[in-house]
């Protein structure tokens, strides 16, 4: 359905108006910024006017509604990434968390550096080590019953920095694009290389974004009668991973249309933003880049986490946005309005 | 968003309204019965007041928006699937058009039975001979390539029995629920064996149920680079089989919530019947039991096409709602009402 009121013309004015209200009668205006936490300059710029062409009917420009996807990376382009992942962080809490059980751990590499703390020593075994701090803290379950594990995590879980719930590490600007985009009858997704069932208990609640827009990396689940009872289990078996050249795939695996606006932070977007830009019409791509050291994280081409280097140049070459988060983002997390 | 007007109270009244209507000040209503494909009985009571339940505020079986999840399968469910599975039809199509580039097929089965018109011998080989057909005819060309010829075909080939098209082949009554639901604020999915890309060239037109609420079967893709141009190539292995104890998987990979709505044919369907039922509240489980020999087919626990044994023993054992085609269905297929 289309929504009652399109948002379309330039600058800034929103309209706060709900089907409610239509239907009693009334009709409430507001004139208000809806990306107040962006400095006003090129990258703002660049946005309001792309929405204002594909929603302007008549426009040649226009597109409409059900064709309006926009696709957003998680780790560093909506949260933040540093000093490591978040999901990694979830799994070597659970290493600490399921440690009793498992007295061999003592012994055993990655988890007897871990449990001593050596987090660095840990992940020293590569990729190997990785695999197998998830496997063990991700599979061995059911769906319902990570779900709930994730649950627990994100409602307690602080991080080191800045001692603030990871759900609230969240960038504020890129909070306001996403409802901004959303108000102009964009469907809005996920796609991160992150795990799809570690994203998906909260990513409703944090940026309204609902479970069936969220495309993320997965792991094989079976189906099973227990006691007569159907529950997916989730098996020690990678199914699809969402990152690079794969989230193209995962697009038209879950989408099936391509997106007409994207946005990433780091070389793992790039197959995204190239895929997006391929398709007839205007379309708008977009990198955060992270230059802002004092309140955030400045890093980019020589960075382990988030590396962004052949998609910048590209970006740089092929005129798509750079967000210059230090010049762009007036707030960069929510907390900071406290 | 919510719909406008939630169509909840028991009976058949019908509100053709929309927003449009509603912000130009005015408001058609018209009384009519959105499911009058469907004879007065069990069934539709059934289906009526699962809807009202589940819509009505304040009701104790009320359920938001967002969890009104509806999931039908395809072949048997939505549109036929005699004297054969319509996609395995396409494909023998295909095979026939794609034999004068391969000369070789002459002696080689199963294409050599297929040209000499021998689809039965063909098909003798098995699995086997269906995955050499599948290959030969669904990879080894861009996706977007792939969905041109689909939509060729379903734009051009006719049934053999009925002289329509194949998207003319869908059954009125469960146009009509699909859309029934719609209106209720329920988000209607395909879960079905067949292709996903074989659906999703028209199943917006046909049923009104967009790409991203598709899934299916599927091949691998991948991601490739051809003269600077991304395309997604279609690789001769399979990715998923969408069917029995996959469509579970299906489910929660691409919605992450359970339906509380699902409707099914054959024993392919049955955990997606059990998955559904398994979760909290009022749902409503659903078998199309093919019954009507004249106006369509009559088939069940015999039949290698659409084979409804098991779920339906279930069905009957649970107390699931089964759908009489002879008796409830008034109309089968739109083209009749001409």
């Amino acid at each position: 359905m289309r929504p009652p009121i399109a948002f379309s013309r330039l600058g800034y004015a929103y309209v706060l108006a709900s089907c409610v209200l239509l239907l009693t009668g009334g009709c409430a205006t507001v004139q208000t910024d809806p990306l107040s936490a962006w400095n006003d300059g090129k990258v703002k710029q660049e946005i309001v006017s792309f929405v204002a062409k594909v929603t302007t009917q008549g426009s040649p420009d226009y597109v409409p509604v059900p064709e309006r996807i926009a696709t957003f990376d998680n780790d560093g382009t909506l949260w933040a990434e540093q000093p490591m992942y978040f999901q990694l962080i979830f799994a070597l809490d659970r290493v600490k968390a399921l440690a009793p059980q498992h007295p061999e751990w003592k012994d055993k590499e990655p988890f007897a550096s871990l449990l001593k703390g050596d987090v660095k020593g840990a992940l020293a075994g590569g990729e190997k080590a990785i695999v197998e701090i998830l496997r063990t803290t991700h599979t061995g379950m059911t769906n319902a019953e990570f779900e709930a594990i994730v649950r627990e995590w994100v409602a307690t879980t602080k991080h080191p920095r800045f001692g603030e719930l990871y759900t609230s590490m969240v960038y504020q600007p890129m909070l306001e694009l996403v409802a901004y985009l959303r108000a102009n009858g964009f469907k809005t997704y996920i796609v991160s290389a992150g795990g799809i069932e570690f994203m998906r208990p909260w990513t409703e609640r944090v940026y309204g974004i609902p479970p069936e827009q969220v495309i993320g990396s997965s792991i094989k689940t079976k189906f099973e009668l227990r006691d007569g009872k159907p529950v997916l289990m989730r098996l020690p078996e990678l199914n699809f991973i969402d990152e690079g050249a794969g989230k193209p795939v995962g697009i038209n695996e879950h989408i099936g249309r391509r997106p007409i606006f994207a946005f990433g932070n780091s070389d793992g977007d790039l197959q995204m933003l190239q895929w997006t830009a391929a398709g007839a019409g205007v379309r708008l791509m977009g990198l955060v880049h992270h230059t802002d050291a004092v309140r955030e994280w400045a890093y980019d081409r020589r960075s382990s986490v988030g590396k962004l280097d052949k998609a910048l140049d590209e970006a740089q070459a092929k005129g798509w946005t750079v967000v210059d988060m230090k010049q762009d983002w007036k707030v960069i997390f929510p907390f900071e309005k406290k």
